[in-house]
């Protein structure tokens, strides 16, 4: 693929020779002859020149001599766009493996891939295209969003955490409920999602949950929310649209994240937060009203010896 | 059912129509007719007279006119003893699968369900009515407790985390124990509990671990406590009995929790805590003092500004 | 196996009855007749010494009468060597399972075990003497180290999470990048570890992760590195060789850690550490230091009362 081929492609300009062939994508440090490098920061840009790659990919706002270059207003945009051209294609084959179990009940939309030792219980519906990697087990009647991905050991339906206590026993409350994926959604590996006790615990369309976050029974997850590792979320809890949610943060329960909010990294957050704000600390305030605070227990502290 | 029927079952008493017919339960929010609604909190009560839920289950410390109504002095158990009634049935099949693997050396009860593609090792024992899920795998020699529940992706008998150092390298050390969990134990999804170095990891009776926390080699947790989620013990801790545990909690290694204690969520525990205590903070102390010390830092940082 | 044969495998000596015949090693609080316990605090002495055990292994700076010793140097490396002669011999079937699913494109070393309902798909090489546990998947491509040990659920090789803003929504920067495992690398139950966007993210030869950590894409985590459980790394964290990093620490994406540091329980790293650190805080900083801080908030909080 020319360099001016993948800049029409990804909505770039060309810088130097276009007609230059782009074979492969690397990290600067590794980049060979016919790859193409990408320079995300401008501080990285004298090592890409001085790299072995053939060409460059950019900010439109920097000044690049030396190599060809495709600049781009938005270089992370336009990095998304261009990898799918050099990833290294894997299709699963086509149709049920011999070895998965299917239920009749089962509806299966078409061309999809089913893989060896999966197990569908009663009434699951896979739509067109869907692909399912070995060894999955889908339990009865679940059905989730269009072009939903679900990583590896990822256990959505999960019994809710939920008892009632009696002489100093937990007598388990049966967890009626389910859970609802949303269109778009992408939940990674070993993430878990608990049914709801009764009615529904709802992950939005378009939400991204990155490993090992645990998500509790009824909570409400909005659209579009970008939740990062090691999150816990208590039982219903609600987060509207547009959140992002850092590492290893944690959300008592019955609580309120109002739409748009960014909650940092560790915060512990212990009651509901108005939209449009950005939180950090434990328990949870306003960011600047953090930073502002810990500064001043660092001057205390300094004084005070 | 109706609602006379249903208010015998779970021992509570009925105001208004007892003929009316429930059909089934659902989140006020959802109600329709013929559902009965939980009003565990009394400012859902409006709500719930406005559904269009046939019935309430309310606390009979409230008074309600409008719809029919069953009274318990219990509401949170009278509705864990409702759910069962609404269930949706999910029978698993009797008997063994074809596509099991069973040694004949293990022992296997009567009336016990093995999915598809389940592997058990040698000397598994298996007790009667079990309920093994598709594609579980089950180590040689092992036997759990009654009635007690293992959610999916749990990890039970993972080798400690034991190493000497030899000029730099980790040698690690065999890790030969094993790990007893029992009766009534619930450990839900991605739950890892390692296996002693020698000797025994203890999951006392009737306690339940939530999603993703890890209890780590020779651990000795006592009976009936609750573990939240992303809680993380270190080696050789000791919970007394009925010990509550929140959130992403943490504790050292070798330390011992007395009996009754509560740890609120994300608390530091450093060193051992006396029975019957309730602590929080990084490192955890007395939750009043923890306050009172939470309190005197915002006050001193108010002032210095 | 004779005390004395013992203390020779295990560079010990042996103090009292070289002839005591060993059958077993047990905690002390379970020790019978024939059985050796290991006294690794002195503090363990006495009970050891009342215990029915048949012998000691004790530090050689331990005076001890009463019973046969075998005195060491470093009892828990000695403890180490001694495990081995008891662990309970659980040999794999030699061979491929006739239920896993082998491509011919596959590169099988001599005397492997690969178990029951094992999916590996195209090109993938196992070495000589590789054991693989039922139901184990391995994707196309795929090599590990040497000796390499990766437990029950782990993931190695999730898409990274990685998204550009487009109106709103997230769109999927795909993740064509591997994972590079060294030799000696052991990896625990649940672990993530997510392939790189592009290039490799990579474990360290001879580094340990302990049960349910995450480590993000692009991360280079350096030689014999002893990482906790529940620990958090964000993308592209650098990690010198020896670092220590104990359960519930999380990393900021962009950082380095330098080689021998330690990165105390909780810790929130938020920038670059030197090497040869020892921090803890959060954000991190000097443990020395952080001790301080904490003090003087303590005695501040103390006079505001």
């Amino acid at each position: 693929m020319k360099l001016s081929e993948l800049a029409k492609a990804v909505s770039g300009q060309v810088v130097g020779d276009g007609e230059v062939e782009i074979k492969g994508v690397s990290p600067i440090e590794e980049a060979k002859g016919g790859d193409l490098v990408f320079v995300l920061d401008k501080k990285f840009l004298a090592s890409a020149l001085r790299s072995k790659a053939s060409a460059l990919l950019v900010s439109s706002q920097v000044v690049v001599s030396g190599k060809p270059a495709l600049l781009a207003d938005d270089p992370r945009g336009a990095m998304a766009k261009t990898l799918p051209f050099f990833a290294p294609k894997q299709a699963r084959p086509k149709g049920i493996h011999e070895t998965a179990i299917v239920p009749s009940s089962c509806k299966i939309g078409k061309d999809v891939s089913i893989g060896a030792y999966v197990v569908l219980e009663e009434n699951v519906s896979i739509g067109a295209n869907t692909l399912i990697y070995p060894q999955v087990w889908i339990g009865a009647n679940c059905q989730i969003g269009q072009r939903a991905i679900l990583h590896s050991g990822c256990r959505v339906g999960v019994d809710g955490y939920g008892y009632v206590q009696e002489k100093g026993k937990h007598i388990k409350i049966p967890q009626i409920g389910n859970v609802i994926i949303g269109d778009d959604v992408e939940i990674y590996a070993n993430v878990c999602v608990s049914r709801a006790t009764l009615g529904s615990t709802i992950i939005g369309s378009g939400t991204k949950i990155d490993n090992l976050s645990h998500v509790a029974h009824n909570c409400k997850i909005g659209k579009d929310c970008a939740i990062v590792s090691l999150v816990g979320f208590a039982g219903s809890v609600t987060l509207g649209d547009h959140v992002f949610v850092a590492g290893q943060a944690g959300f008592n329960g019955h609580i309120t994240i109002g739409e748009n909010s960014v909650v940092m990294a560790r915060t512990g957050v212990t009651k509901d937060v108005p939209a449009n704000s950005l939180v950090s600390g434990f328990p949870a305030q306003d960011h600047r009203k953090e930073i502002e605070f810990q500064a001043s227990l660092r001057r205390l502290a300094k004084k005070t010896r």
